[in-house]
């Protein structure tokens, strides 16, 4: 199997989330092409020197176009805030690497579709972090409801809510500047949104209501004067799936309490399920039609029979953690480049997805329902 | 302490449950007037003799009008058919009694209203069948929130989500022919919108999309033929509320699995709570600021520190079951009567939340968001 | 169906359960005698008065031995300090009359003993206050142990745990008094061990550590001087059952944070099943064999298919409470009464119990195995 | 900072988490020394070749003394079974490298002794695989319980039960043989034993009852004959710890439907905490003495303020799983090696550790308390 260069550029909350992925990836599947570490760029060349030495790279750098310049360089992981996106990712694809950016693509549709456009024009191959589908119980209920085992599908409800913006006197930050591109429904409700797609299909029609709650900050750490908030902090959809069936979902990070609120419920004529990212290695099936008195919700607890869970522990409900949903995402984009069928999301599907997020605030704003 | 003379109309689900209710009250409340069981109603004699004997009336009839006119009786519960609401409750403001009428009041908004204006026109006392919000948890939820305990509130989320009309194949019933009003918008929905009014005030504006899932169903048990279903399966609503805040809801009679899946979600600048009835004994509440190490949310169990649990058992953790809340509900009704604060909700709340309702449908109908 | 007078002694904790159990007994179950509520005891007229008021009864009294005497009681339920039960057990049997007594029957052994013979030597038909067994849910247990649903059972773990004893300066009270028998190994350990035995048949030999946690407490309200605790704070017993598998059980009063933590957990051949009074609407069950990834406990939520839920609720997962376990209690005993199979626990079967609890004391002191 | 030359003899469930975790290590944790993949052993070179190249080492070996003989090996995990333990152990101490050595140290005690005085001897660094405790929310316990946020400590309760010797048809293994060393008490025992010993400190005092469930499998796979048992499938326990308080435990491997039920709850004078690694991002603390109507145990889940979660994501809630608590176990023992504090547990504390399985065989045979 051939080896692969790694690129990364950045090395904060993603940028480490790549860096152990990358580490881990063949350890779990062996299968894919060698991830070879060899280059890391953050914003000064100690910064990046530091990571190297930490994350094993065989070389660091301050300057990104050093990175997707270099010739042992096959793919670019791309981890810096949004705004800078779509100029790293369009000068990777035009050096020909494999691109993995982190969502959202770009802080307007224009622009990520426009990176979508370059990238499939140069044919390589894309990913995009939407790591919480990669649990092996993600895709266990998707197979359930491709397969029938939920029957006619009925019913999404599903909500991504978080509480890091919920104090109103924590200070204005970098992720509240309208320049970035909306505000929960992007960062949080793209999570839910892409979930909702992975296991229904395409949304074709979104009626919204996106609202600024906290309406201005502390300009920063201990400031007086206070700074207006533009984004939105909650972002409320009603969806119509191309399927046939509605649904409904919360994007929140006001939302008091909640650490990690990502979670479902699909009813279908035939079963139900739902799950949710607080206790992400169970997911709950109820299925019609078993003896009355026997009846309930079973609590699927992740196990090596739910593939890949068996890459990590041979044994059931040890647990998979967030790093462990990040190595399957760059295992698979790996594997992808390698060959194997694509499992995405490549930049094509964060289109779409954004699409939705987009429709959301088209229709929240002229108060009617948005068609993609 | 006065006697009040008590009669019930109707011995099916809900009438039994009133006759739990009128049963408990006293020993649970001593505080309120004595009732005594006066007289219960049913189709036919045997029926209404049956249940006599069984729930201690002194008199049966299957004559309602009978029992209305029965001058030692005070206070009429009203437990049939959505359909017999109007007449029977009419007749009973009529004679001057008090009523307890189940939910909803009458299929149609206007129907209601007549109901609500003749009430107050004549000055007794009513009473609908809200029971979810008579547990001790809710009126905990509620003053946590009226204090400022949770600050100044973000967000509602919430649901009534059950199964019963989830197989297709379940043959038609009454339940589902449209003059008895909505399908699940108003048997499910009107309980957490009632909730939802409950805890946070007025609805303004609601934005919904309300569905029929099952199109049609067998015409009758082991029928061939179908008949076609018009009611609403599922309503997804956004709402707004006078104090400012938004919020979203979901009516589901067709969430395979669930058996009682009611409940809420409210954030607010310094706190968050979530209830479930599926745990109705638990409250769970995250209260902001507290030492990093140690926050999360409190599990809540009901107790005799939470009034009025202690009406029923001294001891924490024992838990109140449906019922319970039933036997709340009639005490604080008769509570009333007997010149106690009103405790609701009454006809007039019970119109509100059947406005919300009616604004739901419509709003679905006409695709825009629909103010009270 | 005849009519049975009732008389209860005592209106504390236990005596307001028994007065909510019979004014609700027969409109759950219709086919059971007639419960006439003919005469409550306290200790000063004026207390008898006010609970024969409030929970209905005919006649009160200061004098218990009246109404043992009252010709028009037929049953006597005892709900005084376990102190008095014997006196008062064996005059309401000399005098003729079926008897409740609220667990534990009697301080000593043999005191219980003598009630046991006295009781079965009139022949009247007794039963003693386990009401945690009468869950529905229990039932479906219990039977899905004989039918052998989970096959050769392989062991038992329960623990009955609450926190009302926790705090060490809570001062001394009359429960923490040897004279009234053991500490929580009787008032709490009686009730796993019974329910150990509802499920799974008698126990043979027991091994325990039982100890003395607050060593001292204030003498009394506000007190400086502290009164040495001599009875048992904390009991851990390993079993041996006749039918050939162990066990493990904790009976624990100082569980700081628990209110209600009983609950047990069976494994066998074919399968296993939890259960817990914090959620005691839900028995876990899981069924061995299932297609590996479907397999998980299932979550049942007591419902109509749960004998005798229905008798309350028509429709499932709107939860029962303490006061109805204690109404199937009461019920089944007057059934018995009437001539329905007796469903117990009655004197005998607590007899059998305290064997346990008695054991447990002896096999803690001389430090090793003790059979009954 | 130095670098340290890393072996690894097996590559089977262990070896694997034993590689996941050096690749992780520094990743996560910079401080310590650079671990450099040096060589890895399995039975055949083909074998070891494989999990070379797949958990990037730099060499292989189907010889594991060749591998100890390394100059550029300065630390050996020994991940090989049981009865493997003792003589690598001793040749990699005799060569001077540090080792990790899988639990339990070896099927004897004094076997493990013999180990144990061979590293102090040498005076090198060991670690031995108790990797639960190193979840961030058991330190935190241990913090809490060691400052006395819990008060008094009262009581220890505490099992690990899975299922994988559930089924009595399934074959006859290796891990049966009594060569290993005794069954569940050492296998998953030693685990919850730790536990407590971790939380509470020494255990004084041990009474266990001891017994194989499914007494003869099949020979093997398909096999008519059937081999008997005769280690232990369900150990029960009754401890006393050195501080005075008691507590009770319970191992077991055929616990139907039970993945990873390993568990513990505490409970003192001023709180209680309970643990269970099914949800093992979430430690329930209960703080006595708050206003009441608010009590109720907190679930803290776990997040950047219970250290090390922090190390490998900075945002709370995305949880950790099984292979990150190995990274912190083998990043503690690499520092520890490094000169920064020892984390433990090393050989001595896993010695102790086997010395309480023991004496639980010792006692459940003769059927008393025995002491260490």
């Amino acid at each position: 199997m051939k080896e692969l260069g790694i690129g990364i550029i950045g090395t904060g909350f993603m940028g480490k989330a790549h860096a152990f992925a990358y580490r881990a990836a063949l350890a779990a599947f062996p299968e894919i092409p060698t991830p070879r570490l060899r280059m890391i760029a953050d914003v000064t060349a100690e910064a990046a020197a530091k990571a190297a030495h930490q994350y094993g790279f065989e070389a660091s750098t301050s300057d990104w176009k050093a990175l997707i310049a270099d010739p042992q360089v096959d793919v670019v992981s791309i981890t810096t805030p949004n705004t800078f996106h779509k100029e790293m990712t369009l000068a990777a694809i035009a050096a020909g690497k494999h691109v993995h950016c982190e969502k959202p693509l770009a802080p307007t549709l224009s622009d990520s579709e426009e990176m979508v456009r370059a990238a499939e024009a140069k044919g390589i191959i894309t990913q995009v972090g939407y790591n919480y589908i990669k649990n092996p119980l993600l895709k266990l209920a998707r197979e359930m409801i491709e397969v029938g085992e939920l029957g006619e599908i009925y019913n999404f409800r599903g909500q991504h809510a978080e509480d890091y913006m919920s104090n109103p006197e924590n200070p204005y930050t970098w992720r509240l500047d309208p320049v970035g591109g909306p505000g929960v429904i992007a960062d949080l409700g793209s999570h839910i949104i892409g979930m909702a797609r992975f296991l229904l299909g395409p949304v074709t029609e979104v009626m919204a209501d996106v609202e600024t709650i906290v309406k201005s900050r502390p300009s920063g750490p201990g400031a007086k004067e206070r700074t207006p908030v533009l984004v939105d902090d909650i972002a409320r959809l009603m969806l119509r799936f191309g399927r046939g069936c509605g649904g409904m979902i919360e994007a929140n990070w006001v939302a008091t309490g909640r650490k990690m609120h990502l979670g479902f419920e699909v009813h279908g004529s035939k079963g139900g399920i739902h799950w949710n990212a607080e206790h992400m290695n169970e997911l709950h099936y109820y299925k019609a039609g078993r003896e009355p008195r026997h009846m309930g919700f079973a609590t699927l607890e992740a196990g090596p029979q739910h593939h890949p869970y068996g890459r990590f522990c041979v044994a059931p409900g040890h647990q998979l953690g967030f790093n462990d949903m990040k190595t399957i995402e760059i295992a698979e984009f790996l594997g992808a480049i390698g060959g194997a069928p694509k499992a995405g999301p490549d930049f094509r599907e964060a289109f779409e997805i954004q699409k939705v997020v987009e429709a959301g605030i088209r229709s929240s704003k002229e108060k009617k329902w948005v068609g993609m």
